[in-house]
């Protein structure tokens, strides 16, 4: 295992050691159901908790969303002309009906090919510290730039640069790469789908309930996110994204496939590194916006929410839920549901 | 004006009508000093105001600071070796001593030749929508690639990829962007520097004040901050911050070089976009750490912070400040400086 995984691991059982000392483990899962409003601790220390767990997600900025290269970015976002067969984008996989995820398990690029996983949400998703399954892009711009030759289907990188010339890129990217001697670039490109996708933030009730405002959750959501903190969720789902900003192994408890019958094995960031401790490690998924991105997990083998939460807490904490808990679970993480931003769509050309 | 800085001017003006309007604005400087321990508003009002304009820093995660990316950034940052020269590094003009800015006006490059512009301080810097007194760079990874060219002096940016191969960086680049068929790249060495800059985050007493601690601002920086506030210093240095954000006029009330005699006169952002609307227009500076980072302007024309606070009461807000008000903004500013992060410094090698 790396050092950075390591300290985050320890870290994450650092804090789960903590909540459940302060809090105890809620083992009996049916306890909350038998006294219905009964609530393990009072709902001021909740939002305590919740607020030193999580953070809040603050809508992006006009000024942001109107800045040159995130104007730019979103041109590329949308433009279908801009890949090796003309009709393939950005959005085509991470669609606005799925909350800029993919509904289908995997997805077809540019070459007709299936990508070897499923297609992660962008809402949100810049201010991780790397991105995909496997951490092996270190930003927005990095994962767009190697797209190129990806999931666009280019031959090599600067193959790109008479394409976007083509179509009338120029005044764009000087307009967005101001004092660039050479602004139409793949590195470029990237920086501007980046810049578009930082504007991709969707706050949802859960900020508001974050904020203070009473009532933003539900009652049967706030006891959802009691259970998400005193059973251990919150080891790896932590952060304003819940989520996003560590490696853990898919399967604590018990191998994953077990539970989730995948197959073929995928081994997870060993692929890129090489090393046995990355032996079936993902990265951790962001939760915002998690009940409208169905499939789950990297291969997409779970097809419901409920399906992910029970296998989560089976190979992940050792644990079978009841179904209220499940779908206590399920209601919480349906406050972290926010709005499709309005410019997440093609702009007028 | 372009339509992202009238956006954000007009936002500034908005909060600034709504503190005055509040809070009044402070027309009698000496009122303060008259009356020692009277404020204008009670002390809980001002931290309400305060955490509605500006934000808190947190220290940089160990995890991110040890993560591959930044490691190697670290290594960049202080490598004399990779410049044209052999004795330039990005910490040659950004030195702990200056709290990563450069007490010089102006810095030397690999080219020997004098930068056009005073070097800004790094140190919680990449959280900025833009980089350098005119905001020509996307973020730090563009501004890092583009001085391969630029202060390292190579004559084109894959120049640089055979010194890093001659230093024996291979393996460090191959672990910090896994997954990447072609690692050593002008663009992967960008997102490294970027990687270890956004770990130089510098949290100060004022960040104490805005979490509730009592004390953390002696009376007269409290004094100071309300100065801060209804004197219109917090229209454009908002945010966590306190600036970096929005462009915005050097002269709103009238030329800056007639109180900063600057010479030659220096358009600002007209040089990079053309537009009429941006020149003598600069990025506003953040303020963190200003107290150590003098001297003060894109020309470093101003020594001391005392003098560097009157030319912005004088140019920007057609306002001249009493010594006591200068005294107590400056005690105010220095409740921003930070630590100079222990990993601001050579690696072992």
């Amino acid at each position: 295992m790396k050092k950075s995984s390591a300290t985050v691991f320890l870290a994450s059982l650092l804090v789960l050691a903590l909540v459940t000392w302060r809090f105890g483990f809620s083992g009996t899962a049916g306890e909350a159901s038998a006294s219905p409003g009964a609530h393990p601790f009072p709902d001021s220390a909740l939002l305590e908790t919740a607020r030193s767990l999580f953070g809040t997600l603050g809508a992006a900025l006009p000024a942001a969303v109107a800045a040159p290269d995130a104007v730019l970015g979103r041109h590329l976002f949308w433009d279908e002309r801009i890949s090796s067969d003309g009709k393939t984008s950005c959005a085509s996989c991470h669609t606005s009906e799925a909350w800029s995820s993919d509904a289908r398990r995997y997805s077809t690029d540019a070459r007709g090919r299936l990508t070897g996983r499923n297609s992660q949400p962008v809402f949100n998703a810049m201010e991780q510290p790397s991105i995909r399954w496997l951490g092996d892009r270190q930003d927005g711009a990095h994962q767009a730039e190697l797209s190129i030759v990806g999931s666009m289907g280019f031959a090599d990188a600067d193959a790109l640069v008479p394409v976007l010339l083509d179509h009338g890129y120029d005044p764009l990217f000087r307009a967005a790469f101001p004092g660039d001697p050479d602004p139409i670039s793949p590195a470029n490109y990237g920086r501007a789908l980046e810049a578009y996708q930082r504007t991709l933030v969707t706050p949802a009730p859960f900020d508001a309930y974050l904020e203070g405002t009473l009532g933003a959750l539900s009652p049967e959501q706030e006891r959802g996110l009691e259970l998400f903190v005193s059973a251990g969720c919150v080891a790896c789902h932590t952060g304003p994204l819940l989520g996003g900003q560590s490696f853990t192994r898919f399967g604590l408890a018990r191998p994953y496939w077990e539970a989730t019958l995948s197959e073929p094995v995928d081994e997870g960031r060993f692929a890129v590194t090489g090393e046995e401790g990355d032996r079936y490690v993902f990265r951790t998924p962001m939760l915002r916006n998690v009940a409208r991105t169905a499939p789950y997990f990297h291969d997409g083998s779970a097809a419901t929410l409920g399906d992910a939460v029970r296998v989560m807490a089976d190979v992940q904490l050792g644990r079978t839920l009841e179904d209220a808990d499940v779908e206590r679970l399920v209601s919480f993480l349906e406050s972290l549901t926010g709005e499709v931003p309005a410019h997440y769509a093609p702009p007028e050309r």
